[in-house]
């Protein structure tokens, strides 16, 4: 039994026998795994064998609560969503926030485990401890706006939350997300995994509560933890009020913040209409997580011109990139409703957007034409072409067939040696931050085990400046791969385990961040870590993440980057001159393998999986 | 004090000087109006002078459930609305149903009146007894779904019945209208009242009961009610199947479809894409009104081509004329999407539709050209140009200012004799019966308080055969007086008073009717009403909205019909040859006069207003 934070169940699903179990959820798994991510990692591992298709019934879709959600830890009511990734063929992670994630923990559930795939489209309907499959052909071809008011309709509960896939997920694009709320679990395809076991939603409707271990120490650490938060620098006014878009200005006075396929990076002038000030203008006050006091997701009403009348939360500042300078695009407008139209459509706005631009590079360079294209003019810049490949690539049709599944297999299906114009690593597509001129943040995009993901170990030093765990500079290779094993393990071990908000990690605890999630644990489930053993549970899941990879196949030679990260410095901007060499790269992997104790092609040592008390399966 | 039905409480509120109180609701008012548009009529009557701009802050809005709302009488949770109507400068009446109507009795009010101006936009939110003045500025330019959502995401609570306006009614387009969920108080533009008083939204929580004067006779009643229901030939399972998409293919089979705005009527072959048929390939069940066990509105999904995802409820069957066949289109899906664009942005699909169709005929004429157009291309079908041209109106932008304020004002402003091609009876645009065919129903248009007003007085004798109070020959003249008066008074003391749902009139309780609502007004209120006194309640309704229009300056002859209708016969199909000549409708109106009990010029004798207990005030 738990004392608290847990509620110490696992719900697994199976739709092709239509059948739901309650599994006690292992004492071991929490302690060495915390939950959320941990959780969602190791039941991935041991339940997708290689060679499993990610859109067959053998893949696994596991959704996971932390341990904090539920109770009056703010900030920490998130969920992780975890597959074998369909779109990187690599161990998925996707985080997501909104009301969803608490509801599972009111209704009893500490983890979701669905498994295989129902003949017919469906929907989980789960009320506690009731769990009903219900049909879905009714809802199949709904956006996800409607979807989840149609079957609170249907449910005559508007309380019930609901996580869903809209067109993109049905046609199983490998960039479709899971939305609830206007929230997505947006990357790696977890939508097309979801659509390709027929399930259109999951319902959700909880009454329990979530017990504390020990309310005095609660008290206490969630005393220190709000303390911190206020003395933060960032996290009050300038985060709750601006949200991500500051980070466009920031990365954008660095020189990084690209545009134009990454072609063109540096020119700051770009970021005008897609900045801090540009978003602001457009703010309606803010639509927080459960729980959350910072509330950095702001609501954006366009009120002029053809999209007047547009809502969507956010943008995030990796939207203004993808849907706005990576596609040449300056205006927050644009931006705020091809967001909205990703969000119906659950297509992940940051890799349709990339994958956009790449096409968009193709056809400049006269790789493709009209002729590729059936007629879609896709010049750098023109959003009618964007918002109509958007819609294509989630249905599948016209030239979205050749975009729908990243710029990967765009590249591959395209051919004429067009691939090495595709911004992804792992085929996860880049985010919104041009990493030569921030190489430990670059070193983590080639090693991160989800492929090129600002939300594992993020290189706050060096966008920030902040000096934690020390003082970097962000043009020097040195030192790069240490400082990235520390900022993927803590990342993992404070945000993506105990589904804290990765932004108080970056922005307001990054010095006691271990600290603070030793002391929640205790007081909030009784089990008592060092922060030592915090950040260890951080470093268990990379390395389990990464023995998945490699049995899936992936080897060094995946810890990559797109070739012009490597081979085209930086012409402007406050980067200029900079890139990432083979030469930097390679001893940056160098050095993250010895701190990793991983050997040199990038494999963990038996001591260091002994270590971590991970054992690997004979011929596995 | 009343015994049941009635929670006999009326909130007033005064937006200039943001107060509310509470008054009794007289009992006076409930037996001789007995609830809805009784009520709302009365006190627009009482309180708007002559000379009032309907746009300004003198204007009342007034919102208004029946008796029956709240009770378990099927099919009778409904709301009238009412205002002096910018768009026709007569009596309004709109009537809506969804959950919103049902949420105001429960919160303790028979009648919400709204006074006044506020200075800066506000919503407001009574939860109960508690009546609060929220700022709207951060709501200002939303759509109307996300309005809802907003509201009740801001409220923290997810069972709040919010009723709003979208940008139409913010920019005053005089055929804008009031949404709650996707069901609009669609007509005579009361979304710009609600805008002009800058009230952007009602947001409602109740949590009361309503109570019944008898439970025995209610359950009796209530019983035979329900059993009248079953044994209807149309109501089930057809009507709760295909809802009212099977007008369509009824009024076609009599020629009385109308097209490119009614030049070209008889087409039949037009409906092929928009019948029943058509819309049921894309229905997705259905999303009934509180208490409703037919559940005619159809929620319907678009899931091919450019539209794909578009959800909407309905559309109705005037939506598949006003947006499709008129504008010269016959696309299920456009009608579907065009229709979901009017809810979000909070304009009537028909007026906006009808208007729309007017400068496509004007376009093709020659009236207008692309240089009065802004370069959109007005030609008959063009979807595109309708969809941008919604835009335009709900903004007041380009040649949507034209446009906006729905065929009457649009053909003074163009000119040049445009405005005898404007299909509008004192401004408001006809709905989708071509009275060539169906003369009582012509004549019903002619003189509805409302102007041309298909939920009103309503010939179902004409156009689906059936014999109550007696059988007719649509094209007959003769008689259609007697027959409009019984139509309109029975229809506005059945269906409008006591906010019961006007298709069962029409297509199952068209005999019964008025014993039912004086068996239930007995069984709910305590309240005893013969038949006749029932009758007698719509027909002082009907010449109480008359005396108010007569003091707007309305006169005999504005009891007209447009140019078209009167001197066009239909060229083709089931009512080839037809038109209700100027003799034809003169011969009509002076037997509806003398059965009214008015004199030749349409004014009611001071011994019919005796009869019926109403008094003019002197110079009024």
């Amino acid at each position: 039994m738990f004392n608290g934070g847990y509620t110490g169940r696992i719900l697994r699903i199976n739709l092709t026998e239509q059948t739901s179990t309650v599994e006690p959820l292992p004492q071991d798994l929490a302690r060495e795994y915390i939950g959320g991510a941990g959780f969602t990692t190791k039941i991935v591992y041991d339940s997708v064998k290689a060679g499993t298709d990610p859109l067959g019934p053998d893949n696994v879709l596991v959704l996971a609560s932390g341990p904090f959600s539920g109770t009056k830890v703010p900030c920490a009511s998130r969920m992780a969503v975890g597959a074998l990734s369909p779109l990187t063929g690599a161990m998925a992670l996707s985080l997501t926030g909104g009301h969803f994630p608490v509801e599972l923990k009111f209704a009893g559930y500490d983890v979701l485990i669905i498994e295989g795939r129902s003949e017919e489209p469906v929907y989980l309907w789960i009320d506690n401890d009731s769990v009903k499959f219900r049909k879905a052909g009714q809802l199949w071809g709904m956006s996800t706006s409607d979807c989840q008011t149609t079957i609170r309709n249907q449910l005559h509960d508007n309380n019930v939350r609901v996580a869903c896939i809209g067109p993109a997920g049905e046609n199983l694009s490998r960039m479709a997300c899971i939305i609830n709320e206007l929230r997505a679990a947006g990357r790696k395809g977890m939508g097309a995994v979801m659509g390709s076991k027929n399930l259109k939603a999951i319902a959700i409707r909880g009454t329990g509560k979530v017990q504390v271990a020990d309310e005095e120490k609660f008290k206490a650490a969630r005393s220190r933890m709000t303390q911190a938060m206020k003395r933060s620098e960032h996290l009050y006014p300038q985060f709750s009020k601006v949200g991500t878009s500051m980070v466009v200005d920031a990365t954008s006075a660095l020189g990084i913040f690209p545009a134009n396929n990454y072609m063109t990076t540096g020119e700051v002038s770009l970021a005008d209409d897609l900045g801090a000030e540009a978003f602001g203008k457009r703010t309606r006050g803010s639509q927080p997580c459960y729980g959350c006091p910072v509330g950095c997701s702001q609501v954006r009403v366009v009120t002029d011109g053809k999209h007047a009348g547009t809502l969507s939360e956010g943008p995030e500042f990796e939207t203004m990139y993808s849907l706005g300078s990576t596609v040449g695009i300056h205006s927050a407008d644009f931006v705020i409703a091809a967001d909205r139209l990703c969000d119906e459509l659950g297509i992940d706005t940051m890799s349709s957007g990339v994958t956009i631009g790449f096409a968009m590079e193709l056809f400049q360079k006269g790789i493709i034409t009209l002729e590729d294209t059936g007629g879609l003019d896709l010049t750098f810049g023109n959003e009618e072409t964007v918002l109509e490949l958007l819609h294509l690539m989630s249905y599948r049709q016209g030239f979205g067939k050749v975009l729908a599944d990243g710029s990967r297999i765009a590249g591959k299906l395209i051919g004429k040696d067009s691939g090495k114009y595709a911004m992804h690593v792992k085929g996860l597509e880049l985010p919104a931050y041009d990493v030569r001129g921030a190489k430990a943040h670059g070193l983590n995009y080639a090693t991160s085990f989800t492929g090129a993901d600002h939300c594992r170990g993020y290189a706050f030093q060096e966008l920030f400046g902040i000096p934690v765990p020390k003082a970097v500079d962000r043009f020097a290779s040195e030192g790069k791969g240490e400082l990235t094993v520390w900022n993927q393990d803590v990342r993992t071990a404070t945000t993506d385990l105990p589904t804290m908000c990765g932004f108080l990690l970056d922005m307001a605890l990054p010095d006691i961040a271990l600290q603070n999630t030793a002391d929640l644990m205790e007081a909030v489930t009784g089990l008592v870590y060092t922060p030592e053993e915090v950040q260890k549970a951080g470093e268990r899941v990379n390395n389990l993440a990464r023995l998945f990879n490699i049995r899936q196949g992936f080897t060094r030679a995946d810890d990559n980057l797109p070739d012009r990260l490597i081979s085209e410095p930086l012409a402007h901007g406050g980067s200029k001159g900079q890139c990432i060499s083979r030469e930097e790269l390679d001893m940056m992997l160098d050095e993250y393998y010895d701190v990793r104790g991983w050997d040199r092609t990038g494999i963990p040592t038996p001591a260091k999986l002994a270590e971590l008390g991970l054992t690997v399966a004979k011929g596995a």
